[in-house]
């Protein structure tokens, strides 16, 4: 006998990437920022003192809020905080689709594919229907997209941009067409986009009056924080509201609070870490490429690389890294069996992988 | 027009407890630990490095698990980690209970009236049937209280014991009772069992062969913690699983899980706070009592009292009270509109609010 329901009971639950506990290996599989977060965010969570413990946190975050809403130029009312990106993609797949029914006729969420592999675990969790529509062969959204997921019945759409695990960047004038022509909530996870030559923030300006759109954004990668679980949504204030309704009453806790707020205050010293990303991305991509490697060109801070054909394939280069602690993620699935995903690392680590390859 | 689903619509949200921001006041209306964590638990925070932070940290909480495992007398994989009971409370609600369907039929959600207000507000989220059944006169769970849940088709049921607001400990024999004869999983809820005089962990050990049972734990009250969001569940192997695959993938952090596992590792020490509160609990009680309040015999670290008939009324006290900076905690419903709930606080800040009253 078992008491979870029948869809918690079906479903495998997501795998994380391995999270080797050696710190002597050279990890480039589950893309953290290769460098430290900034010394204030460290000042920040020891200055957290035994008073602040004790009592509840504030349930919104109104610091973090208003560190956010003064980056990207939108209101605090627009900014929840959550715990981890993670979080928000849960609360959206909560708040905006339907649970299957008998009788059918619920909202589902939509999502491109391959793409973050949290996504249908996150439907098999609320028992919602996913639609799953392939990516064209250069890893852009169809022209329909927007109207297959319509007819599909779907309340969300989650497009991760810059994608993964491609890393390709969607110009923002295709997003604003699908957020127009897509009936439901368009969540457009920018989980990466701290990496990118632009970002979708301009769709949230009150003057094109798109009230269907999330951005998701995280401390994870950009701001070298992916122990802290600390992210955040932005979108038009209704939106908003209706996720801080189904979060956890005190869904941040202090510590995290003061950590991201002083983070996003001294952004100029994250946005130095992205540099290095971006230089050591294009050595990388230069490097694999002339020894023969395919490698999509990348607005993120991984690369999406397939091996010469002439050599071993992509899991058994998978899995000989491994054995000299060397950690890249591979897919055992459609379209990326014959590649892998590799994070950037520092320029030592970069330089111990071409070695190894 | 509106995106959200017509039950988060509906729905109001939890209405948390006033925060104030200001350190001047007597606050005593959340239930937080008067004392402050000990120095363990703040070392432990400061020793979290730069590099632990950069990385994802151990999904499952590892180390923390062994450490409540240790205390308990349970197996690590008896016990999962949460981002505050709060997100114990709402996983068993998304794992055990289903939405409303069309057709109907679902299992959801029974609890004892009255009780903690966030559980109908997780029912709203999850669009599941409450049932909630009101306890005897004297806060205890009826005779009937499984067989009324097992007619209503819950497939969970949560009792907070010892029991909020009143503070009275029902006996575990009772709880075994309820356990045998519900067809569903009974979560109780013990964020107030520290200040008890026992727990229910014994209803864990294998010779009952009861599977069915979760327990919940904070670090929010016993260790001083409400501010660094960490709870745990303690159960079968079986419903901790289900609860696993159901959690955000990574929904504790490293400062949490470090400062967690400290907390249990120096327990010895909140206990302390423990005995000091519980001293605290029997001077308030009789003071109160002095001055012709009725106080009902409490377990937990807060007091639930009727002001006398003769002076004002309980809503009028706790205007007046919070006019002089010293909150108390009322609820504007049936059986306690006449009544206060008084956190325990230091022996200072009980004399103030004893010299207000």
């Amino acid at each position: 006998m078992t008491y979870e329901r029948d869809n918690i009971k079906a479903m495998a639950g997501y795998t994380p990437g391995e999270q080797p506990s050696s710190v002597d290996v050279v990890k480039l599989n589950t893309n953290e920022n290769p460098y430290p977060p900034c010394d204030a965010v460290l000042g920040a969570i020891r200055s957290v003192n035994a008073e602040s413990l004790r009592r509840y946190p504030p349930p919104l975050a109104d610091r973090f809020r208003n560190a956010a809403a003064k980056v990207h130029g939108i209101r605090p009312e627009q900014v929840i905080a959550t715990n981890g990106g993670d979080e928000l993609l849960r609360l959206a797949v909560t708040v905006f689709c339907d649970p299957n029914r008998s009788g059918g006729g619920g909202k589902g969420v939509g999502v491109a594919e391959p793409s973050y592999s949290l996504y249908p675990v996150l439907a098999e969790i609320q028992d919602t229907r996913i639609t799953a529509v392939p990516l064209r062969e250069d890893w852009s959204l169809p022209d329909d997209f927007a109207d297959r997921l319509n007819d599909a019945g779907c309340g969300l759409a989650i497009v991760v941009n810059p994608h993964a695990p491609s890393g390709k960047l969607e110009p923002i004038d295709r997003l604003e067409r699908v957020a127009r022509a897509f009936k439901g909530v368009l969540m457009v996870d920018e989980a990466y986009v701290d990496f990118a030559s632009r970002d979708a923030v301009p769709l949230l300006d009150p003057a094109r009056g798109l009230n269907n759109v999330l951005l998701l954004r995280s401390l994870s990668k950009g701001y070298s924080l992916a122990g802290l679980r600390f992210g955040y949504g932005m979108g038009s204030t209704p939106l908003i509201d209706a996720m801080n309704k189904a979060k956890d009453s005190y869904n941040t806790d202090v510590l995290g609070q003061a950590a991201a707020t002083a983070a996003l205050e001294h952004r100029p010293e994250a946005a130095r870490t992205w540099r290095a990303v971006i230089a050591e991305r294009a050595r990388l991509t230069q490097a694999l490429t002339a020894k023969g490697y395919r490698v999509i060109p990348s607005e993120s801070n991984f690369i999406l690389a397939t091996p010469p054909a002439s050599g071993p394939d992509a899991r058994a280069i998978y899995q000989s890294l491994k054995e000299r602690s060397i950690f890249v993620r591979y897919f055992d699935q459609d379209r990326l069996r014959d590649k892998l995903r590799i994070t950037v690392g520092t320029t030592a680590q970069n330089d111990k992988l071409l070695q190894a390859i």
